[in-house]
């Protein structure tokens, strides 16, 4: 790699750490919220990757939350001949640097929304962020542009991106509705939220500062959504459509999600590349 | 299509519908013998294809099996651009013509094995027989070689291949081991069966009549397998072992089965072609 963005690596994994924690520790609070005495913890399990690098997967299953799963790691290396033409800046030199962080929720009560936020910074000869959060609401009445809660979750993500002239909300916005599709069911999976990748503004401040502004973003909207919801109550029925609807989930992980064949197919760590997986699931 | 093959064509659907109705039957008979009051009986659904053809699913949720499928299709019309040079015959004449039966069984109990088989007549400017079928038991304890019911089904396999000059068992045997495989788990699906594709040794009597004797070894040799298994007992954490190992089997089928992904990306039925996924999954 010729650029020297030595510090700004350390600053990113040091960030992408901190909100980890930061995230943990909320949704453990949440969980003591809902059930004191048999509130879930997170548990921490280091992995190491054969070509260089490893991370950290922090699991929960809760009370609250029926599995979550939010990860961090660092990896380096070299990408292979198959990968170098798809990655910009690695024709010329295959080696590569990335850290970020993963997360997914998967809530016991059909009322609570599922959701994902993943962001991540990436060297080769070149670097970028990428990431977004996206909510995927399993029932069909709640799952709509007119729930309040897909209100305030677009709202908080629209913030997010209207403090920083370097994040254009409007196209992060439908890049999530253009992403996160199921072609074959003509279905979204989930009501949709921000999606960005190759951010590179020619400011590493200016993009990295959006960056953490959407993992606060996060953090301060989806306990929000928790809060409202958790103590809603819900039928057998709506628990069936919950786990039939995470069939989707599984269906879009595993036929387009980008990330999840690429790990899959670059050797990944598999635990915890599928720790996305809902914990249960239905194809009746 | 240059060939006129039109009498095969004919005689080929008729067995795969006639073989489908026998198996539904032999399970019928099973369900009774297992649940005599409350025994789970196919129901069919009829579907169009949009580009010319069509078929009929048939599914029962019963108390033996807690989900199987039959499905009978015969499609035809013109292959994409996209898939004209993968098919043989397509180049020059995009025009196809493909019937076959494909079936799937997820039983309750998880001594009893889950099963696949497929057996189909496909017709460009070329024709071929494909298919197979393979046996996925889903406790760790059963799914080995030396398993009595591993045992039984290769020999029945291996029994539908020796009667016909034109198969050849090792062959298809090996082509199963590798095709049922995945990688990123560094797993096998379940422990093999026979797998064959392109088939056309010049003689379609003889292709035809291995093709059905695939069939009607399946026919004979899963009821067999069901019978000695399904008043075993099981525990929970038998049925927890199976629903974690129905993942692989959905992992494997979005990820790698080349049926699934060409049925999803050419406009094929989705109800039809996902009805293999399993009733309830679990990834912990």
């Amino acid at each position: 790699m010729t650029l020297d963005v030595t510090v700004q690596m350390t600053r990113a994994q040091a960030w992408f750490q901190e909100l980890r924690d930061r995230i943990c520790r909320e949704m453990e609070i949440l969980e003591h919220e809902y059930a004191p005495e048999e509130a879930g913890t997170f548990k921490r399990t280091q992995w190491d990757r054969p070509g260089g690098g490893g991370g950290v997967m922090s699991m929960l299953h809760g009370r609250l939350f029926e599995k979550a799963g939010v990860h961090c790691s660092t990896v380096y290396g070299e990408f292979s001949p198959e990968f170098r033409k798809q990655m910009p800046g690695a024709d010329d030199d295959p080696r590569f640097w990335a850290s970020g962080i993963s997360l997914i929720v998967h809530p016991w009560n059909p009322n609570v929304p599922a959701v994902h936020m993943n962001t991540r910074f990436v060297v080769t000869s070149k670097w970028w962020f990428g990431g977004g959060a996206d909510l995927t609401p399993v029932l069909d009445r709640r799952r709509t542009q007119d729930d309040a809660d897909s209100q305030v979750f677009h709202a908080a993500m629209a913030k997010a991106c209207h403090g920083h002239s370097v994040a254009d909300y409007a196209k992060f916005k439908k890049w999530c509705d253009d992403y996160f599709y199921l072609p074959h069911r003509g279905e979204p999976r989930g009501i949709g939220g921000i999606f960005f990748d190759y951010q590179n503004s020619g400011s590493w401040e200016a993009d990295f500062a959006f960056v953490q502004d959407v993992g606060l973003a996060f953090l301060e909207v989806y306990p929000a959504l928790v809060r409202r919801n958790m103590n809603l109550k819900w039928t057998d029925s709506d628990r069936e459509e919950q786990l039939v609807r995470r069939g989707r989930y599984v269906e879009f992980n595993l036929l387009y999600d980008r990330g999840t064949l690429f790990g899959l197919k670059t050797g990944g760590n598999v635990e915890s590349i599928l720790s996305s997986m809902p914990p249960s699931v239905k194809w009746p």
